[in-house]
């Protein structure tokens, strides 16, 4: 059990109003516990209690370590699963649920009236783990790294007659081979014009040139993710497809170059934007610029025109520019950066300059 | 939309006093629209009506076909769609949830008292689900068909030297070629002692003679699933194998013999786990019998000792009686069946015979 990070969780929950939650995110768990869980359709939970006991609830057909330092409570498939849970709430005070609750566990808790509310707590968790500790900083930068080692040997793939198929068949080995745990996502290939859509799945598609080459991958490390895009060109690249990749490469690049401790996540978002639009390519820029990444690949929190939080020291988020031309092409360069005391740490070190694969 | 299958539901749950359901599960909602979808994070709901106005809520970024035959109301990511769901409520009367419903839908529903109770209705679901109509018993023949002509394939996989692991990795390829989708759950080859763990994955343990050899596999077709086991034993048997497997087959053929409508769901269990009980064995058959299956591996509701269901023609569900002793052999022989109007069909025709893998 993270003590520190239960407690930073119940002094935000605090701020809610409630000092019990009862967390069922399995990744949430892990980020407590260290357990790493599926359990399907059976109920799981970390009850948080700002009294410090604190009790997991766990099926028998479970399998976990020993020692998770904090009181275990086992029921079977035939135990009446809520009401052993309802035992442990302060039925007077309110409730904090995890928001990934689901109905068949909630309505059992409130029919058996075992707080006095129910609110969504999960604001709580999901902001505290979007800060990440020393730790985590560490887990981070190892995946980055990985990621980057593979990026180059990705490149290395491409020639005449591949299909997009075919590159991203051969990149969990290299993932592997470099240490990697497996994907955190599948990966994104996509030639010239598929790249224009950011959804665009691993085809048949051959490599022409004039082509650009886009790349969207990641892997998982240690439980960690990393995640990152670069756009290379096949043989050649029009004057057009250059102003293009240069334009977006700037406004990755200046966007990072604004981050620090206190700015609000929008500014990034907005200057990024800002410039592609300056450019005249506001409208092929369609998503936000960033997602928060850790134990998940998308985690709680982006980086959006509409996002007020402030840049804290510990965040780490994805900063992805875009710009998608329907039926001609579709250039993308993302980094991870984690917020320090003073600056940024941009986790990626895979260059950003246009690079023609011959 | 399966207006057919709409009005069963509603019907199951006029009897629990709701007359308006918020469907949230993606494959109920395939099972009444036909549509395939992955939501993520984001809402996607089916309303059900008594008054046959039926509402389809769909997030902007989700691909439908056109015509599904019924509303939909399209919302964004910026709009506030439980307010939205809310409106086509009727606020004085129950509204039956989706056990799956997540908290962070659910509480808003409940703040704004868009309903005069909540009340969990996936029970009316999914018995209709468990009910196969004739479209759907047939897609199931089709899936267990194939999954029969795969076994066939998968024994020639075995030879002298051969690992688990090896073997699985040629099985989705063969699915693939006799025109399943993919599987319907990752497959299971369990050699010798490897067999006594039901939920073993494939390793690199390599065959020897005298170990059995169990294939748990299934496919998908056409959006449904099958799942069969069968167990071989490679070069040679002992005769307390051979024992163990007779025992294990009888009480597949046994439990199997006894289905027909209105016999109680626990009756093939119990037949089952007599047979092995009588035969020594009963404190190594350590599962329930069967468990439902369609659009889903497992769907709600299965064949065990306290299921006291009884037998409706149209469901379709797993025989699968087994003995695991530990670090010795493991024996599970799986069918898949459907109750008829006047007693069963057996969907899986591949042989239950103990054979010998030369």
């Amino acid at each position: 059990m993270n003590e520190s990070r239960a407690n930073r969780i119940l002094t935000a929950l605090k701020e809610q109003g409630a000092e019990q939650m009862l967390i069922v995110d399995p990744m949430s768990i892990c980020y407590l516990t260290g357990v790493s869980m599926a359990p399907f359709e059976r109920f799981y939970g970390l009850l948080l209690r700002a009294d410090g006991h604190h009790v997991y609830f766990l099926n028998r057909l479970f399998h976990v370590p020993e020692d998770v330092g904090i009181e275990k409570v086992w029921y079977s498939d035939t135990d009446p699963i809520m009401e052993i849970v309802a035992k442990y709430l302060d039925k007077d005070a309110p409730l904090a649920v995890d928001k990934e609750l689901k109905a068949r566990f909630l309505l059992p808790l409130m029919e058996m009236h075992s707080a006095s509310a129910f609110i969504n707590g999960s604001l709580a968790v999901d902001t505290t783990r979007g800060v990440k500790d020393e730790d985590e900083q560490e887990k981070m930068r190892v995946a980055s790294d990985i990621n980057d080692r593979a990026m180059a040997q990705f490149k290395t793939l491409i020639h005449e007659g591949i299909t997009e198929k075919e590159v991203a068949d051969q990149m969990l080995q290299i993932y592997l081979d470099l240490g990697a745990d497996g994907y955190s996502f599948p990966p994104l290939v996509a030639f010239g014009a598929n790249a224009a859509d950011p959804h665009h799945s691993p085809d048949d598609t051959v490599v022409k040139a004039g082509d650009c080459v886009l790349f969207d991958v990641g892997c998982i490390k240690d439980g960690y993710c990393s995640d990152m895009t670069r756009t290379f060109y096949f043989k050649t690249v029009s004057d057009e497809h250059r102003k293009v990749y240069d334009t977006v490469r700037m406004a990755n690049e200046t966007a990072i170059s604004k981050i620090r401790p206190g700015v609000p996540l929008h500014v990034f978002d907005d200057t990024a934007r800002g410039l592609i639009s300056d450019a005249g390519w506001g409208e092929y820029f369609t998503h936000r610029l960033g997602h928060f990444i850790g134990l998940s690949e998308h985690e709680f929190g982006d980086v959006s025109s509409t996002n007020m939080w402030e840049a804290k020291p510990g965040m780490i988020f994805s900063i992805e520019p875009g710009i998608y031309l329907p039926k001609d092409t579709g250039v993308r360069v993302e980094d991870l950066v984690l917020v320090t005391e003073d600056g940024v740490e941009v986790l990626n070190h895979y260059p950003k300059q246009l690079e023609i694969i011959e």
